[in-house]
């Protein structure tokens, strides 16, 4: 096949199917994939199913805990998780420059396949795509995804008094691209949050009947995805400041870049709104999951008068206006 | 809004939500996009799903007979047409250069929103990138797609006699690309071939017992796709140029770019494997469908011993192999 992508690679002939047999069925290997024509047909019980897609545009494509691979299944796998679903099935779309490292798409696909083992969700329909040198910046993937949605879970009215879960450190995914973008010296470990949430929601699946809401923190961060919330509920939310689980280093990059890291993106957090009577059960049910020990109740639920307003009480003991992400951050963060 | 894309319209804060608002829900109107957060979730009935996905490359946007999201929009409906499916879910992810033209990608919206319509068929889900100008060219669009499998269809296996209908003149997308791309001065009024193929499954529903095996026609043109169901069945394929419907100016702007017609792109054609006895019956009605009225019997299945070869009687009486398409033909067909 040679050590580079080129444009015949993509042109639906004989290059295009050595490419998808010799990469994308090697690695996302399942009956389903591999015997369809057009598309992939799969039996399925009565019920609800979610459906989502995301493009994934990041930059650098591989970064300190992920590359563009993990965070497309991840991405995709969480839109279905925060919607109560069990996710099931993915397709995956590629759009590679000519000139590609052949290389580096099998490490993609790799790190693809990996979280697809983790998570027990296949990869069952693809399209690839060459576009000439300069045309895309490297490559560039979408993920559509179909769960199963679980009798448990729906969206319900949410109460003056419901708390806020979030599921651990907040804005390691932007802040580590950050780095990685500015080739900035930094002390520390810090990787990405980028992990599927799908252990999360079954771990409190006891307590659906609870569970008001979900919502994966991406781009916009948290403050991004509590507005978000809050004007979907019509009301105000209150966070405490002191209760935000937030890294040092993250804080630290944040500052000298004149970032806030509330509007960092996550990609493998979200955040719950829980009954507070239950809040401080499931709170421990999820501390339990892998990458989960640092969740921790940040807020809760207040009448905000007519605006659906967020705002922070800060440790000093003020109050700030957290209103949703306004003109540029860093792009290309997913 | 103002008058181009910014970064900033990717950033999943506010200007990603007007954009969505004021250009997305109003052309894609329906209430699973609009109520949805991360992913939309609908009821189905127990039985088979297709699920299909392909990105959009196509170069130039616009073009005689399409744009780049009538293109997105049929592409995936005939994808889920093709496998017995009845399409009903569309999710569609944007990939949009910085300073890319807001009215134009109205104009796309309202493409995309009209095959809709006319096919019954939601974009309930979606996702929208912006990159930094020169890191993708003007607009890609990922569409994926869910379709209810009638009882009626599946795969069946492919004997000897078996007939190939295919359901109208071939490469008529391809070429009009060409053209438009080499700017070439053609008289006549050629146009894409792009359109969704659901009325023509509807049209033959009762002979689907009778339907062995269907393709729709995209990159690699006809001869690619033979040469797919060929392998597929295991068996040869015996084509009659004559019987091929081809419009003149297809072979004539072909020979002057030193093209096969049989390789150019379709984007609103499908081949179906029928069995001989009821062919005749279904092509009838196959040409009674809008856009289809050139539809033909082309060819035949028959032995071809160890090798699943296609190959074509010409005019003159020759026997040409058609092997698969091979090396490069116009990058960027779709």
């Amino acid at each position: 096949m040679g050590n580079n992508i080129k444009l015949k690679h993509g042109d639906g002939g004989k290059d295009t199917n050595s490419l998808i047999k010799e990469i994308f069925y090697k690695h996302f290997n399942n009956n389903l994939l591999i015997n369809s024509l057009d598309a992939s047909v799969f039996e399925i019980n009565q019920g609800r199913l979610a459906f989502t897609t995301d493009s994934f545009v990041v930059k650098p494509l591989f970064f300190s805990g992920g590359d563009i691979g993990k965070l497309a299944v991840c991405g995709t796998i969480n839109d279905l998780v925060v919607s109560g679903a069990k996710p099931l099935y993915l397709s995956c779309g590629f759009i590679i420059e000519e000139g590609f490292s052949i290389d580096l798409l099998k490490k993609v696909a790799d790190s693809m396949a990996e979280v697809c083992r983790e998570t027990g969700v296949q990869i069952i329909t693809g399209d690839t795509k060459v576009v000439e040198k300069g045309s895309v910046d490297g490559l560039f993937i979408n993920t559509s995804g179909i769960g199963e949605v679980h009798g448990g879970y729906e969206q319900k009215p949410i109460k003056v008094g419901d708390k806020i879960i979030v599921t651990g450190g907040i804005g390691e995914h932007g802040t580590t691209i950050a780095i990685e973008r500015y080739q900035m010296k930094v002390k520390g470990n810090l990787k990405s949050d980028c992990m599927p949430l799908n252990k999360v929601t079954e771990k409190i699946g006891k307590y659906m009947n609870n569970i008001k809401l979900m919502k994966d923190l991406t781009r916009g961060g948290l403050a991004t995805g509590l507005n978000e919330i809050a004007e979907f509920a019509g009301m105000g939310i209150h966070l405490l400041e002191t209760c935000i689980p937030i890294k040092k280093e993250v804080v630290a990059v944040n500052q000298l870049l004149g970032l806030d890291p509330l509007y960092m993106a996550c990609e493998g957090r979200m955040v719950l709104v829980v009954n507070q009577k239950v809040c401080e059960r499931v709170l421990e049910e999820i501390q339990q999951c892998d990458g989960c020990e640092d969740s921790a109740i940040i807020g809760s639920f207040v009448n905000s008068g007519i605006q659906p307003i967020v705002f922070m009480e800060t440790f000093i003991g003020g109050k700030r206006i957290i209103g949703p992400l306004e003109g540029e951050m860093l792009p290309r963060i997913c």
